[in-house]
Protein backbone atom coordinates (compact mmCIF):
# COMPACT_ATOMS: atom_id res chain seq x y z
CA UNK A 1 0.00 0.00 0.00
CA UNK A 2 1.37 3.10 -0.81
CA UNK A 3 2.30 5.39 2.17
CA UNK A 4 1.09 9.63 2.90
CA UNK A 5 4.21 10.82 2.42
CA UNK A 6 4.04 14.79 4.92
CA UNK A 7 6.95 17.42 4.13
CA UNK A 8 7.87 18.73 6.99
CA UNK A 9 7.93 22.41 6.37
CA UNK A 10 5.80 25.50 5.92
CA UNK A 11 8.13 27.11 3.16
CA UNK A 12 6.32 27.37 0.04
CA UNK A 13 9.45 27.34 -2.31
CA UNK A 14 9.91 23.71 -1.04
CA UNK A 15 6.37 22.68 -1.39
CA UNK A 16 6.61 23.56 -5.09
CA UNK A 17 9.13 22.25 -5.55
CA UNK A 18 8.62 18.46 -4.07
CA UNK A 19 5.48 18.88 -6.09
CA UNK A 20 7.05 19.81 -9.36
CA UNK A 21 8.25 15.86 -9.03
CA UNK A 22 4.72 14.68 -9.10
CA UNK A 23 5.00 13.18 -5.81
CA UNK A 24 1.97 13.45 -3.68
CA UNK A 25 2.39 14.78 -0.30
CA UNK A 26 0.76 17.20 2.03
CA UNK A 27 2.40 19.87 4.47
CA UNK A 28 2.97 19.92 8.23
CA UNK A 29 5.26 22.91 9.73
CA UNK A 30 7.21 21.63 12.67
CA UNK A 31 7.58 23.93 15.48
CA UNK A 32 10.25 22.44 17.49
CA UNK A 33 12.58 24.24 19.28
CA UNK A 34 15.74 23.74 17.40
CA UNK A 35 18.85 22.63 19.24
CA UNK A 36 21.93 23.10 17.57
CA UNK A 37 24.79 21.30 18.94
CA UNK A 38 27.19 20.63 16.30
CA UNK A 39 29.38 23.52 14.47
CA UNK A 40 29.96 22.14 11.26
CA UNK A 41 27.29 23.76 8.77
CA UNK A 42 26.61 20.57 7.20
CA UNK A 43 26.42 18.57 10.58
CA UNK A 44 23.60 21.91 11.74
CA UNK A 45 21.32 21.57 8.89
CA UNK A 46 21.59 17.28 9.26
CA UNK A 47 20.58 17.44 13.00
CA UNK A 48 17.83 20.37 12.66
CA UNK A 49 16.51 18.48 9.56
CA UNK A 50 16.27 15.35 12.13
CA UNK A 51 14.67 17.60 14.98
CA UNK A 52 11.99 18.93 12.34
CA UNK A 53 11.29 15.34 10.94
CA UNK A 54 11.10 13.83 14.37
CA UNK A 55 8.56 16.25 15.66
CA UNK A 56 6.05 15.92 13.23
CA UNK A 57 6.77 11.29 12.99
CA UNK A 58 5.63 11.52 16.96
CA UNK A 59 2.64 12.89 16.03
CA UNK A 60 1.58 9.99 13.42
CA UNK A 61 -0.10 7.26 14.37
CA UNK A 62 -0.31 5.52 10.83
CA UNK A 63 2.65 4.37 8.57
CA UNK A 64 3.81 7.03 6.62
CA UNK A 65 6.85 8.98 5.68
CA UNK A 66 8.24 12.19 6.98
CA UNK A 67 10.42 14.18 5.21
CA UNK A 68 12.24 17.47 7.40
CA UNK A 69 15.29 19.56 6.16
CA UNK A 70 16.77 22.88 6.37
CA UNK A 71 19.07 25.34 5.16
CA UNK A 72 21.90 27.51 5.77
CA UNK A 73 24.50 29.65 4.47
CA UNK A 74 28.13 29.43 5.37
CA UNK A 75 30.38 32.39 4.32
CA UNK A 76 33.91 33.02 5.34
CA UNK A 77 33.26 30.06 8.55
CA UNK A 78 30.05 32.01 9.81
CA UNK A 79 26.62 30.45 9.60
CA UNK A 80 23.89 33.10 8.31
CA UNK A 81 20.36 32.32 8.78
CA UNK A 82 17.65 34.69 7.97
CA UNK A 83 18.18 38.49 8.69
CA UNK A 84 16.53 39.68 11.77
CA UNK A 85 16.28 43.42 10.16
CA UNK A 86 17.05 45.56 6.70
CA UNK A 87 20.28 46.79 8.40
CA UNK A 88 21.38 42.96 8.94
CA UNK A 89 19.93 41.82 5.13
CA UNK A 90 22.24 44.95 4.45
CA UNK A 91 25.46 43.68 5.92
CA UNK A 92 24.71 40.17 5.26
CA UNK A 93 24.63 40.80 1.41
CA UNK A 94 28.21 43.03 1.83
CA UNK A 95 29.60 40.26 3.13
CA UNK A 96 28.60 38.09 -0.49
CA UNK A 97 29.07 40.34 -2.94
CA UNK A 98 32.04 39.09 -5.13
CA UNK A 99 33.51 36.29 -3.20
CA UNK A 100 31.87 32.43 -2.64
CA UNK A 101 29.71 31.02 -0.54
CA UNK A 102 28.27 27.73 0.36
CA UNK A 103 24.89 26.94 0.95
CA UNK A 104 24.31 23.20 3.00
CA UNK A 105 20.55 21.93 2.96
CA UNK A 106 20.19 18.66 5.32
CA UNK A 107 17.61 16.22 4.75
CA UNK A 108 16.20 13.80 6.86
CA UNK A 109 13.47 10.86 5.48
CA UNK A 110 12.06 9.12 8.34
CA UNK A 111 9.65 5.65 7.09
CA UNK A 112 7.56 4.23 9.56
CA UNK A 113 6.30 0.75 9.14
CA UNK A 114 4.70 -1.21 11.84
CA UNK A 115 6.98 -0.91 14.72
CA UNK A 116 10.09 -0.31 12.39
CA UNK A 117 11.76 2.67 11.93
CA UNK A 118 14.05 3.85 9.14
CA UNK A 119 16.09 7.06 8.88
CA UNK A 120 17.95 8.50 6.00
CA UNK A 121 19.89 11.54 6.47
CA UNK A 122 21.81 13.41 3.98
CA UNK A 123 23.01 17.01 2.83
CA UNK A 124 23.90 18.68 -0.33
CA UNK A 125 26.16 21.60 -0.53
CA UNK A 126 26.16 24.74 -3.12
CA UNK A 127 28.85 26.62 -4.05
CA UNK A 128 27.86 30.37 -5.04
CA UNK A 129 29.33 33.00 -6.83
CA UNK A 130 28.74 36.33 -6.32
CA UNK A 131 29.19 39.17 -8.53
CA UNK A 132 30.52 42.36 -6.40
CA UNK A 133 27.79 44.84 -5.60
CA UNK A 134 27.46 48.24 -5.11
CA UNK A 135 26.08 49.79 -1.73
CA UNK A 136 23.36 51.28 -4.12
CA UNK A 137 22.47 48.09 -5.55
CA UNK A 138 22.49 46.51 -2.05
CA UNK A 139 20.46 48.70 -0.68
CA UNK A 140 17.50 48.67 -3.95
CA UNK A 141 17.66 44.94 -3.91
CA UNK A 142 16.92 44.82 0.45
CA UNK A 143 14.04 47.34 -0.35
CA UNK A 144 11.99 44.85 -2.43
CA UNK A 145 11.64 43.13 1.00
CA UNK A 146 12.83 40.07 -0.31
CA UNK A 147 15.84 38.81 1.49
CA UNK A 148 13.89 38.73 4.93
CA UNK A 149 12.49 35.36 4.81
CA UNK A 150 15.51 33.78 3.49
CA UNK A 151 18.44 32.12 4.99
CA UNK A 152 21.56 34.25 3.47
CA UNK A 153 19.32 36.89 2.51
CA UNK A 154 18.89 36.36 -0.92
CA UNK A 155 16.39 34.32 -3.02
CA UNK A 156 18.53 32.55 -6.47
CA UNK A 157 14.86 32.66 -7.94
CA UNK A 158 14.72 36.44 -7.36
CA UNK A 159 16.03 39.48 -9.32
CA UNK A 160 19.45 38.54 -7.21
CA UNK A 161 20.25 35.90 -8.98
CA UNK A 162 19.02 36.96 -12.84
CA UNK A 163 21.71 40.04 -12.38
CA UNK A 164 24.27 39.21 -9.58
CA UNK A 165 24.59 35.87 -9.35
CA UNK A 166 27.70 34.78 -11.25
CA UNK A 167 27.74 30.73 -11.10
CA UNK A 168 27.33 27.92 -8.50
CA UNK A 169 28.36 24.30 -8.31
CA UNK A 170 26.17 21.77 -7.43
CA UNK A 171 22.53 21.43 -7.33
CA UNK A 172 20.33 24.72 -7.78
CA UNK A 173 17.44 23.79 -6.41
CA UNK A 174 19.49 23.38 -3.13
CA UNK A 175 20.04 27.16 -2.93
CA UNK A 176 16.22 27.68 -3.57
CA UNK A 177 15.82 25.76 -0.27
CA UNK A 178 15.60 22.16 -1.22
CA UNK A 179 17.94 18.99 -2.91
CA UNK A 180 14.80 17.29 -4.60
CA UNK A 181 16.68 15.72 -7.24
CA UNK A 182 18.76 14.05 -4.66
CA UNK A 183 15.45 13.66 -2.56
CA UNK A 184 13.74 12.16 -5.06
CA UNK A 185 16.27 9.44 -6.36
CA UNK A 186 16.55 8.54 -2.52
CA UNK A 187 12.79 7.81 -2.34
CA UNK A 188 13.86 5.92 -5.61
CA UNK A 189 16.41 3.88 -3.83
CA UNK A 190 14.14 3.19 -0.87
CA UNK A 191 11.56 1.87 -2.81
CA UNK A 192 8.76 4.08 -1.42
CA UNK A 193 7.63 6.19 -4.75
CA UNK A 194 4.83 4.56 -7.20
CA UNK A 195 6.63 2.40 -10.13
CA UNK A 196 5.70 3.65 -13.01
CA UNK B 1 19.05 59.55 -23.48
CA UNK B 2 18.11 55.91 -22.79
CA UNK B 3 17.91 53.93 -26.07
CA UNK B 4 15.46 51.23 -27.25
CA UNK B 5 16.68 47.73 -26.07
CA UNK B 6 15.81 45.05 -28.63
CA UNK B 7 15.85 41.13 -27.94
CA UNK B 8 16.16 39.70 -30.85
CA UNK B 9 14.93 36.39 -29.75
CA UNK B 10 11.15 34.45 -29.39
CA UNK B 11 12.39 32.16 -26.82
CA UNK B 12 9.26 33.18 -23.69
CA UNK B 13 12.38 31.82 -21.65
CA UNK B 14 14.46 34.34 -22.24
CA UNK B 15 12.00 37.28 -22.94
CA UNK B 16 11.08 35.49 -18.64
CA UNK B 17 14.69 36.21 -17.23
CA UNK B 18 15.71 39.23 -18.80
CA UNK B 19 12.61 40.88 -17.74
CA UNK B 20 13.43 39.39 -14.36
CA UNK B 21 16.83 42.15 -14.41
CA UNK B 22 14.19 45.34 -14.35
CA UNK B 23 15.18 46.01 -17.58
CA UNK B 24 13.04 47.83 -20.19
CA UNK B 25 13.08 45.83 -24.00
CA UNK B 26 11.17 44.56 -26.66
CA UNK B 27 11.30 41.11 -28.57
CA UNK B 28 11.76 40.95 -32.43
CA UNK B 29 12.22 37.03 -33.43
CA UNK B 30 14.93 37.10 -36.15
CA UNK B 31 14.18 35.30 -38.74
CA UNK B 32 17.77 34.97 -40.89
CA UNK B 33 19.00 31.56 -41.95
CA UNK B 34 21.36 30.69 -39.58
CA UNK B 35 24.82 30.20 -41.46
CA UNK B 36 27.35 27.39 -39.26
CA UNK B 37 30.87 27.77 -40.90
CA UNK B 38 32.62 27.03 -37.21
CA UNK B 39 32.90 23.84 -35.65
CA UNK B 40 33.34 23.88 -31.74
CA UNK B 41 30.32 24.75 -29.61
CA UNK B 42 31.66 27.87 -28.16
CA UNK B 43 32.16 29.13 -31.80
CA UNK B 44 28.85 28.13 -32.75
CA UNK B 45 26.91 29.58 -30.75
CA UNK B 46 28.44 33.14 -30.33
CA UNK B 47 28.80 33.32 -34.56
CA UNK B 48 24.59 32.62 -34.46
CA UNK B 49 24.35 34.89 -31.94
CA UNK B 50 25.82 37.47 -34.31
CA UNK B 51 23.72 36.73 -37.14
CA UNK B 52 20.41 37.13 -35.37
CA UNK B 53 21.49 40.72 -33.66
CA UNK B 54 22.72 41.79 -37.03
CA UNK B 55 19.46 40.85 -39.16
CA UNK B 56 17.56 42.99 -36.65
CA UNK B 57 19.97 45.83 -36.25
CA UNK B 58 19.77 45.88 -40.35
CA UNK B 59 16.14 47.08 -39.62
CA UNK B 60 16.87 49.56 -37.56
CA UNK B 61 16.84 53.02 -38.54
CA UNK B 62 17.54 54.69 -34.84
CA UNK B 63 20.09 54.78 -32.17
CA UNK B 64 19.14 51.53 -30.17
CA UNK B 65 20.56 48.22 -28.63
CA UNK B 66 20.15 44.61 -29.71
CA UNK B 67 20.84 41.36 -27.82
CA UNK B 68 21.11 38.07 -29.75
CA UNK B 69 21.48 34.94 -28.35
CA UNK B 70 21.66 30.99 -29.53
CA UNK B 71 22.38 27.98 -27.06
CA UNK B 72 23.27 24.41 -27.74
CA UNK B 73 24.39 21.32 -25.68
CA UNK B 74 27.10 19.69 -27.08
CA UNK B 75 27.71 15.90 -24.77
CA UNK B 76 30.57 13.88 -25.91
CA UNK B 77 31.90 15.84 -29.14
CA UNK B 78 28.76 16.50 -30.49
CA UNK B 79 26.19 19.61 -30.95
CA UNK B 80 22.77 18.78 -30.25
CA UNK B 81 19.87 21.12 -30.89
CA UNK B 82 16.00 20.60 -31.02
CA UNK B 83 15.06 17.12 -31.26
CA UNK B 84 12.65 17.00 -34.51
CA UNK B 85 10.47 13.72 -33.36
CA UNK B 86 9.36 12.01 -30.46
CA UNK B 87 12.08 8.89 -30.95
CA UNK B 88 14.72 11.93 -31.66
CA UNK B 89 14.36 13.44 -28.12
CA UNK B 90 14.21 9.50 -26.94
CA UNK B 91 17.51 9.31 -28.41
CA UNK B 92 19.06 12.23 -27.55
CA UNK B 93 18.04 12.13 -23.44
CA UNK B 94 19.39 8.31 -23.56
CA UNK B 95 22.97 9.84 -24.64
CA UNK B 96 22.62 12.74 -21.61
CA UNK B 97 21.43 10.24 -19.18
CA UNK B 98 24.39 9.41 -15.89
CA UNK B 99 26.70 11.45 -17.71
CA UNK B 100 27.66 15.29 -17.57
CA UNK B 101 27.18 17.71 -20.58
CA UNK B 102 27.80 21.21 -21.49
CA UNK B 103 25.22 24.06 -22.31
CA UNK B 104 26.67 27.13 -24.80
CA UNK B 105 24.91 30.12 -24.83
CA UNK B 106 26.56 32.93 -26.97
CA UNK B 107 25.27 36.56 -26.41
CA UNK B 108 26.04 39.09 -29.22
CA UNK B 109 24.94 43.28 -27.68
CA UNK B 110 25.46 45.71 -30.57
CA UNK B 111 24.80 49.48 -29.94
CA UNK B 112 24.38 51.49 -32.26
CA UNK B 113 25.17 55.37 -31.91
CA UNK B 114 25.11 57.44 -34.81
CA UNK B 115 27.22 55.95 -37.65
CA UNK B 116 29.30 53.89 -34.85
CA UNK B 117 28.62 50.33 -33.94
CA UNK B 118 30.05 48.67 -30.92
CA UNK B 119 30.04 44.85 -30.48
CA UNK B 120 30.35 42.80 -27.83
CA UNK B 121 30.55 39.18 -28.09
CA UNK B 122 30.55 36.29 -25.33
CA UNK B 123 29.45 32.99 -24.16
CA UNK B 124 28.92 30.90 -21.40
CA UNK B 125 29.31 27.58 -20.58
CA UNK B 126 27.64 25.45 -18.10
CA UNK B 127 28.29 21.53 -17.15
CA UNK B 128 25.38 19.31 -16.59
CA UNK B 129 25.02 16.42 -14.51
CA UNK B 130 22.44 14.12 -15.12
CA UNK B 131 21.68 11.30 -12.81
CA UNK B 132 21.11 7.70 -14.76
CA UNK B 133 17.69 7.05 -15.99
CA UNK B 134 15.45 4.18 -16.98
CA UNK B 135 13.61 3.68 -20.79
CA UNK B 136 10.62 4.32 -18.98
CA UNK B 137 11.29 7.62 -17.42
CA UNK B 138 12.77 8.82 -20.74
CA UNK B 139 9.52 7.92 -22.48
CA UNK B 140 7.20 9.64 -19.20
CA UNK B 141 9.39 12.91 -20.20
CA UNK B 142 9.47 12.62 -23.42
CA UNK B 143 5.47 12.23 -23.46
CA UNK B 144 4.93 15.61 -21.42
CA UNK B 145 5.90 17.03 -24.74
CA UNK B 146 8.41 19.57 -22.94
CA UNK B 147 11.71 18.20 -25.18
CA UNK B 148 10.33 19.38 -27.89
CA UNK B 149 11.00 23.05 -28.50
CA UNK B 150 14.50 22.49 -26.06
CA UNK B 151 18.24 22.30 -27.14
CA UNK B 152 19.43 19.02 -25.87
CA UNK B 153 15.72 17.81 -25.45
CA UNK B 154 14.62 18.53 -21.98
CA UNK B 155 14.50 21.82 -19.14
CA UNK B 156 16.23 22.05 -16.76
CA UNK B 157 13.27 24.40 -14.67
CA UNK B 158 10.71 21.61 -15.21
CA UNK B 159 10.19 18.15 -13.58
CA UNK B 160 13.21 16.73 -15.61
CA UNK B 161 15.33 18.94 -13.24
CA UNK B 162 13.43 18.60 -10.21
CA UNK B 163 14.17 14.79 -10.71
CA UNK B 164 17.29 14.24 -13.00
CA UNK B 165 19.90 17.09 -12.64
CA UNK B 166 22.68 15.92 -10.01
CA UNK B 167 24.19 19.29 -10.13
CA UNK B 168 25.65 22.01 -12.25
CA UNK B 169 29.10 23.77 -12.86
CA UNK B 170 28.28 27.48 -14.68
CA UNK B 171 25.22 29.75 -14.54
CA UNK B 172 22.14 27.91 -14.18
CA UNK B 173 19.91 30.53 -16.29
CA UNK B 174 22.41 30.09 -18.85
CA UNK B 175 21.20 26.56 -19.34
CA UNK B 176 17.62 28.07 -19.00
CA UNK B 177 18.65 29.65 -22.10
CA UNK B 178 20.03 33.26 -21.60
CA UNK B 179 23.12 34.08 -19.22
CA UNK B 180 21.09 36.76 -17.62
CA UNK B 181 23.54 38.16 -14.57
CA UNK B 182 26.70 37.93 -17.28
CA UNK B 183 24.33 40.12 -19.71
CA UNK B 184 23.47 42.27 -16.95
CA UNK B 185 26.75 42.59 -15.67
CA UNK B 186 28.03 43.49 -19.66
CA UNK B 187 25.22 46.07 -19.90
CA UNK B 188 26.57 47.68 -16.69
CA UNK B 189 30.02 48.25 -17.99
CA UNK B 190 29.02 49.48 -21.47
CA UNK B 191 27.11 52.20 -19.76
CA UNK B 192 23.32 51.46 -21.44
CA UNK B 193 21.69 51.15 -18.21
CA UNK B 194 19.81 53.55 -16.09
CA UNK B 195 22.05 55.01 -13.15
CA UNK B 196 20.27 53.95 -10.02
Amino acid sequence: MKKKIILASASPRRKELLAMTGIEFICKPSQVEEKITKSEPQEVVEELSVQKAKDIMSRELSDCIVIGSDTVVSCGGKILGKPVDVQHAEKMLAGLAGRAHQVYTGVTILIKQGNSLIEKVFHECTTVYVYPMTEIEIKNYVQTGEPMDKAGGYGIQTAFGMKYIQKIEGDYYNVVGLPVSRLYQELKLLKVLEEK
